[in-house]
C-alpha cells in the first residue's frame, strides 16, 4: 500500500507576493452567484512565474526550449529531497556534502519553507542558489531541481547567472515548493506545468509521495 | 516496464478559442531578450475555463467546494476510457450500453477529439453530455468525468442542467482534453490543476499511461 501524495504546492491568491517587479497576481470571480449569476467564474491575471512553477530554459536563453517541449520524465518519477542548514546562498561545498548521484531530479528543503513563505512580502533573503553550486549541479547530470521559494538565483545575489548556468544547461527548474512538511529522503514525484505554448515558464502543480 | 505518459492536454496559446462570453486567453511575452530585456517573461491572462481545466463544484453551486479542497484521489489513479460515436449528446441510454462499474474515474472520448479541436472557431456542435446521463453518472457514484471539448454541458442544450446534476453530487470534472490519440481502455490517469484557492475551475496537466 503506497502512502498517499502530499501537495507542495503553495495556493495562488489574489495579491499573493511575486517576484518584484513581476506583474501582480490578480484572481478574481468576473461573474458571481450571489449577484445572480447562473454560475461562477474566476478570471487570472499574472506572471507565469506565480507561486509554484517552472521555469523553461526559455526564460534566460534567447534560443532554449520553451514549455511545451519539456518531457514528462523530467517532472514525473523519483527525486531526491535535500534539506539544508545554509543561512545565506547555497554553494558547490554545501552540496559536494551531499553526494547527490548524477542524472536526478533533485529537491532542496531550506529556511525558505518556513520562514519566506510565511511573510507577507517578498523575502529578499531567502536561500537560493550560489553560481558555483549551479555549476556544480551542471557538472553532476542533474534532470530537474527544484526549489523552496521563487528563484533559484538570490535576489542582488546570482540570480541571472544562476539562471544562465542551470537554464542553459538544460535542467528543468521547479521554484516556489513549500517543503515544510516533507523530510529528506526519496519520493515519487509529479510536477505538471500547465502546457503554455511558446511561453518561458509556467504555473505548476506538483505531488510527491 | 511501464509504457511512457501520454499528454492529453491542449496546448494554451495566445486568443485561442474558449466558451463564448468567457473573457479572451492572452498569453504574451511582457519582457523580451530580443528587445534587450535580461529574461523573457509571459504574462497570462484568461478565464479559470481555458483549455484542458477542472470545475470545482463551486462553478454551479453557490456553496460548494473550490478547486484547493479537491481530494488528489480525485484526479491520480485508474481511470476508464470510452469511445462513443454519439453525433448529438451523450444519453443515459448510450451509457447504459458501456457497463461503467461505479465509484470510477471515467473519460469519454467523442468525434470532439478530432474535429472540434481542429476548428480555429468554437464548436457550437460539440457533442456533450445530457442531462439524463449526468444523472446516470451521478446514480453510478464516479468520482471523476473528463470530456475532450471545453464543457459536460452542451451549447444551448442542457449546459445548466449537466453542471448543475454533476457538481451538485460532488463529481470532479475534467474538460478540454484531447484524447484523439488514446484508444478506450485502462488507463494511469494524473490530472492536476494549479491551485487556485477559492476559485470554481483551474487550468489542468492531464498524462495518461
Amino acid at each position: 500500500m503506497k502512502r498517499p501524495w502530499k501537495d507542495v504546492s503553495v495556493p495562488l491568491r489574489d495579491g499573493m507576493v511575486h517576484w518584484p517587479g513581476d506583474p501582480e497576481c490578480r484572481i478574481q470571480r468576473v461573474n458571481r452567484m450571489e449577484d445572480g449569476a447562473v454560475c461562477n467564474l474566476t478570471h487570472i491575471t499574472m506572471s507565469a512565474h506565480t507561486g509554484t512553477h517552472m521555469d523553461a530554459p526559455r526564460h534566460f536563453i534567447a534560443d532554449g526550449k520553451t514549455m511545451e517541449q519539456m518531457p514528462l520524465e523530467a517532472v514525473i518519477g523519483r527525486c531526491c529531497v535535500f534539506e539544508l542548514d545554509s543561512e545565506d546562498q547555497i554553494t558547490a561545498d554545501d552540496l559536494k556534502k551531499l553526494r547527490i548521484a548524477t542524472g536526478q531530479r533533485v529537491l532542496f528543503k531550506t529556511r525558505n519553507s518556513t520562514r519566506s513563505w510565511a511573510m507577507s512580502e517578498f523575502d529578499k533573503d531567502f536561500i537560493s542558489i550560489r553560481a558555483d553550486a549551479a555549476q556544480y549541479l551542471v557538472d553532476l547530470k542533474v534532470m530537474t531541481v527544484g526549489v523552496d521559494y521563487l528563484s533559484i538565483g538570490g535576489y542582488g545575489k546570482d540570480v541571472v547567472e544562476t539562471h544562465q548556468i542551470m537554464l542553459g544547461a538544460g535542467i528543468w527548474v521547479i521554484e516556489g515548493l513549500n517543503l515544510a512538511e516533507i523530510a529528506s529522503g526519496y519520493y515519487d514525484m509529479i510536477s505538471l506545468p500547465i502546457k503554455l505554448e511558446g511561453a518561458d515558464g509556467a504555473p505548476c502543480r506538483v505531488v510527491l509521495r
